[in-house]
């Protein structure tokens, strides 16, 4: 079969701060529909405030994860420099979204994505109101 | 040369929580079978309360990283929603992973992968009890 | 059009310990001068105290990643395992290079990287020293 590079964006609409949305079918979906078999999926959020990984889609870590980086970067207590320059309000979501990444790499096979049966490719939103995001899944093998 | 997607999973035992195991010869034995020169070998994880990096790997470092990430997210003193739902005692290993995550991208370059002399690609397990794991090194080049 | 591998090293010469700098322009650099359209850019720091990721590059940010690194590996007050074996003053280098993690992967389409306006490719220093470093960016699309 030929090589391709097959290039997808789609948007997703997030309600807000450190709301987590499984966007599994999408990149499953986009597998499906470029025709390959196998190679490897990019999927990447265009931003500097979101973050890609994966995890267990249920209700109890969709607050768990946030609840770990509000420890780590808390949106009140700490002087962030960004917010004395910019006064935007976030940037407890910058350092946040940078540490988790914007980038996540996933192998498939005969079609069929190389994740666990508890495993979801989600997008995090870690800024201070809703967002229309786009994210692009990327396609390369065979 | 022709291009090529070389896909290849193979299994690692782990002794259980916070086990980092080297898997840098597994990456490497990969690219070598493989037949291709130049070109990119992704690393992943099946699964979500396990997580795939880069390391020096020694038995300093190999007691410091999973160290820090206690720091991050207590396995006590922290009342994890994933508990409350599951109780299956490892709400800290999920979220620990996601931030960590599960994939890496590594160039390789006239079969040799561009790690450094110190640097070895390692899966941190996270669960609080031995698992067998499946780990996928995917090869896409020339 | 052909597919193509196009593998590029550059060093950079950081100043010393959390300094971020700005390599955008080397990736695009390695796009334009590739010769390919569409494709996924992988960028990866040779080394294991040091680290790649996006943010918005602007002064503000640029000391609050850091000190939130600091805050989940401090540099003092705490006993690496790794200083007690080695002596070299870096066990806070290494943890926090391997949670940022030293890859990122970037799709191209077009000659154009799907960054945001604000998300710049960075490359963290995390070592106690000044250090020139090896970074590679590799290309694979048509």
């Amino acid at each position: 079969m030929a090589f391709k590079v097959v290039t997808r964006g789609f948007e997703v609409r997030s309600g807000g701060e450190d709301e987590v949305l499984d966007i599994t079918s999408d990149v499953r979906e986009a597998v499906a529909a470029s025709g390959l078999s196998d190679g490897v999926a990019t999927v990447f959020v265009v931003g500097s405030t979101a973050a890609i990984t994966t995890m267990e889609y249920e209700p109890g870590l969709v607050k768990d994860f946030p609840e770990m980086l509000e420890r780590v970067a808390p949106k009140s207590g700490i002087e962030y420099e960004h917010q004395r320059r910019w006064h935007d309000g976030n940037g407890h979501s910058h350092v946040k979204a940078s540490l988790v990444g914007p980038s996540l790499s996933i192998p498939f096979v005969k079609k069929g994505l190389a994740l666990g049966q508890w495993q979801q490719v989600v997008f995090v939103e870690f800024d201070v109101r809703p967002r229309t995001r786009k994210i692009v899944v990327q396609l390369i093998g065979e």
